[in-house]
């Protein structure tokens, strides 16, 4: 699962199937980063994934919650519909998570553009 | 357990193991000095600690409830990335707290830096 820097942004790009194992390294590995690199946010991609379980919800929840807890902001990109539906009917609302459309809104609202640093302050 | 005033933040160290009683006498000391003295913060440093339980987690959320109470705020400085992971696992994400990465930003985002008074004040 790469992380990628984007200035002081993680960027972490999701695609299909989240082992247990793979979901465990990226969070100590996020958890890792966002300590001893100057992070201010981390965009997790889910643009890729057509399914949601409650396992990657709650894998999702623990990267924010860590990510708090390390002072950086996590923002979910890409969402799709049927992922979003799909969780309200299991109950996984994430309240914890900001959600974005895609990952130009999610830099957009950590104060950064792809193509440069600090274009603007986004709100919450 | 020192607690040192720089201005009108408290800072307390935490190092290692803190036992039920130095607990409760921390709490109730950052207490009577939040309502005696002009405190507008506390900044509990607690990068020295590698493991942090549930126990110490209360004990940091009723440090921050209480200071709460009293006008002040509670900053969280220096926490390691597995304490992050730790806490998160055992579900104590600590939402009363604002974490940040070192004193020096704990008390930028109190609106203090170590060498003078109000340099700019933080976002959370």
């Amino acid at each position: 699962m790469p992380v990628l820097a984007l200035g002081d942004v993680l960027l972490v790009t999701l695609q299909g199937d989240l082992h247990d194992s793979a979901a465990e390294r990226l969070q100590h590995d996020i958890a890792e980063r966002v300590a001893r690199e100057p992070v201010a946010g981390v965009v997790i991609d889910i643009s890729g994934v057509e399914v949601v379980d409650s396992f990657l919800a709650r894998v999702l929840a623990e990267i924010a919650s860590t990510a708090r807890l390390l002072a950086a902001r996590t923002v979910l990109a890409g969402m799709r519909p049927a992922v979003a539906v799909t969780l309200v009917e299991l109950g996984l609302t994430l309240p914890e998570l900001t959600t974005v459309l895609d990952v130009g809104q999610a830099l957009a609202l950590l104060g950064r553009t792809p193509s440069g640093p600090r274009a603007r302050q986004g709100g919450a």
